[in-house]
């Protein structure tokens, strides 16, 4: 049987062969895109599913914008093109023809739908607006690694337009919190939420709202963020409305996006040295049926105990599946099915037919005699019930006991720096807010990852002189 | 109020007018791509959503394939090469360089999907192998038009490997039913299917199996294909499997697709001098409540029951809304929800409270004694089901009869070259095969639509010569 790298030594190669493994993503015959095999990405549109409609009750309507923008229009606003030229791909033959002017495959949708929302922002009447899109989206980096950083990935954009500075700000905290919530109730991973220093904004963004989770290794990753861009798109893009006294004013905009990478951080926070685990809530698969029979009288009658089963738990809109093939030993579906970490395994044999009773088996208890329980088959349906809620719990609960015994409260760098370097986790300390002391992090490979509401340092982690806010900071994917 | 052009004079012209007072869509800032505004987008949502659940059953799993193709692997397969090169977008650079090869932005994925067929495919149990993928595609075409023909389009493609011809040709039809099924169930639009002529099949195709519509203004609109490819791919890609035997075999592929083209069909199938008119399976709104009141009291008393209904239908899963707006008069309203095609209105006033009654308008029907019906409140979610289901009836009913009505049996082109130049329609008449004949049918602008399964003449309509087959002529777009 294959093996995975050791998660704890060598974690990114672990990543790698997990991946691999469980027929999850595979390297496509272009540089850094990768492709979603059928189990990554039903994962995303669960994901997906559920996203869109917390998205909708905020009244965003989904629409979809082309893919290529203009070169000029992308300059138009001075941060943005500094912080994405050197990631575009840049189309500049099409139809046989080299174009009088070349067309950015979209890094991110700003410059083209702001110029849309300048047509159709007349009047405070048109306001709020607020538009989703599902999409692609092509950033050529250098050094990629599937869902987390890849050349292209799938995310949803969302971009909005109000009449006010704060009603912006209030909407993008409420579209953070959205993020929040989903990521902790669906994905099981705890996050801490704040605002980025100016040198991890967004390029065009006046506040950039981010949630951060710690994954396995100890690293944070940036989950969702979102931007109150407040009016440097509207300015550049000439958005005017009269507002309800005949003046002239721009709308405040923001704009907010959640990616593939956060199937990443699934991976990263709850995997362990059998493979993937999902988050019953999100997963795939919610319960493989394993039928285990010696003989082709036991077979059906097996299979037909399958079958039943699998309607019970259907009818309870459980996700459910039964591995049939015959090709394989169940010990080999065992270690198959936990690879690729569905949360619950049923496993059904001509005795326990006999004894109408069925086993279940929990994905992450560690624990020999509590991981296997016998249950009664009239019972089946609320039993998995119980266990698929239970493991999410769990998942939720280690995560963020991970997250609290990681979580370092520290003064000065001479204090953590060393440590910052070697081990990872987060580190709470004070900040002065210069620049010049957050360069100083990456001496130690680190960087503020957002700043936080508690304010427990009164002096700077670096100058030593007053703080004005504490900050999370941490070595990041 | 905003009037449209005569929908049976100038069709072009009201197509265009209808899309952008309808808010359905937008020139974009690239030529030749289109902004899908919320309402179209919804549409195609709900055209996804019922899709992806019926390809689903056939067994066919979602994956993600990267937006970009190596230019050399588009030109492994020769005649696809040759039917896609001239509308290819390319990207030459990339981070800041030139690339060592260029990468075209996909116009299908055939070639990038078999490359990696080629890898999971190794044994008779991996086959069949069904793929689909839902995605933007990009072809460089001279003249475009929303929906019809653009540079950019969304749809899905399905990509499908098996072990036998017979078992492909197989899938390949079940799929072109499932399409034809789709189209006339949910989208109420009557079809004639049937195989493609050589010179129209798809650029690397077997065979290509067409569903082929009739336009408001008699032209043909080709709604869904679905192509066996037989060998052609996995022979240029390399893919082999043991067969039971141990043989190296190559599987037999099938690819086929739908695109946001059926939108463009809605429209110019169903749409009338009004403007819109949506299929109630698949209107994003179904139903539009519009409140009438004079006095701010009468206000809350009939907002509070367009509240009411609204969660009455809604308990019925129907897509209901109601317009608030009280800048607008009823008329202005009436006029708009017309224009956007939804298919119920729902009009409340204080007098029809104070009855116990509403008035149910359906936007179908041109009797004005017909069109209005009062209906009692406590029976609103029996009604409007009802008239739902009729007015879909009626749409495909109608469809079907102008369809009826506007096909002829003809023998020679002397007979009909004349009016397929001028009048359009589709035309029924024998065919000997040959591509000479074929040809000929351009100088009066119409092309085989398909060949048809009936056999009803014996001579073909150019040479006269033995028929082989009748076939479908007409204009397309």
């Amino acid at each position: 049987m294959n093996k995975l790298a050791d998660i704890n030594k060598e974690f990114a190669k672990w990543y790698q062969d997990v991946l691999e493994l469980s027929e999850f993503v595979d390297q496509s015959p272009v540089r850094g895109c990768f492709v979603l095999r059928p189990y990554s990405y039903s994962l995303w549109e669960n994901i997906q599913k559920v996203l869109d409609e917390k998205i909708k009750e905020t009244g965003t309507k989904n629409a979809y914008f082309p893919i290529f923008i203009p070169e000029s229009f992308l300059k138009k606003e001075k941060k943005h093109v500094e912080g994405f030229s050197p990631e575009l791909a840049v189309v500049t033959h099409a139809g046989g023809k080299k174009l009088e002017e070349p067309l950015v495959v979209r890094p991110t949708s700003e410059t083209i739908i702001y110029s849309m929302f300048a047509k159709w922002i007349k009047s405070w009447r048109d306001l709020p607006l607020k538009i989703n899109q599902w999409a692609n989206v092509v950033r050529w980096e250098m050094r990629t690694r599937p869902f987390l950083r890849t050349i292209e990935f799938l995310w949803q954009e969302g971009h909005t337009a109000h009449s006010s500075k704060e009603e912006a700000i209030k909407f993008a905290e409420k579209i953070l919190n959205l993020y929040k919530n989903f990521v902790q109730d669906y994905l099981a991973i705890p996050v801490i939420a704040g605002l980025k220093s100016e040198s991890e904004m967004f390029a065009g963004a006046d506040k950039t709202y981010t949630i951060e989770g710690l994954m396995h290794d100890g690293k944070a990753l940036q989950m969702c963020t979102s931007h109150v861009l407040a009016h440097s798109f509207s300015k550049s893009f000439d958005i005017k409305y009269q507002d309800k006294n005949g003046k002239l004013e721009s709308p405040y905009c923001t704009s907010w996006g959640a990616t593939t990478r956060l199937i990443g951080a699934i991976i990263m926070s709850h995997g362990d040295q059998r493979g993937l685990v999902m988050p019953p809530k999100i997963a795939p698969i919610q319960v493989i049926i394993i039928p285990i029979f010696k003989d082709e009288n036991d077979k059906t009658k097996v299979l037909d105990q399958s079958k039943k089963i699998k309607k019970i738990l259907e009818l309870k809109n459980i996700r459910v599946d039964i591995d049939e093939d015959d090709q394989s030993t169940p010990g080999s579906k065992f270690f198959k099915w936990e690879l690729k970490g569905v949360p619950i395994r049923i496993e059904i044999g001509p005795k326990d037919i006999e004894k109408k009773q069925i086993v279940l088996v929990n994905r992450i208890e560690e624990d020999k005699n509590l991981k296997k329980s016998f249950v009664k088959i009239d019972k089946v349906d609320f039993e998995v019930e119980n266990l698929l809620e239970k493991i999410q719990k769990s998942l939720f609960f280690n995560a963020k006991k991970r997250l609290e015994n990681n979580l370092y409260k520290v003064q000065f760098i001479e204090d953590f720096g060393a440590r910052l370097e070697k081990n990872n986790g987060f580190y709470q300390t004070g900040w002065c807010g210069s620049s010049e002391c957050e360069k100083k992090l990456k001496d130690y490979k680190g960087t503020i990852r957002c700043l936080l509401q508690s304010k427990e340092n009164d002096s700077c982690f670096f100058c030593k002189k007053s703080s004005k806010t504490d900050v999370l900071v941490a070595k990041a994917y």
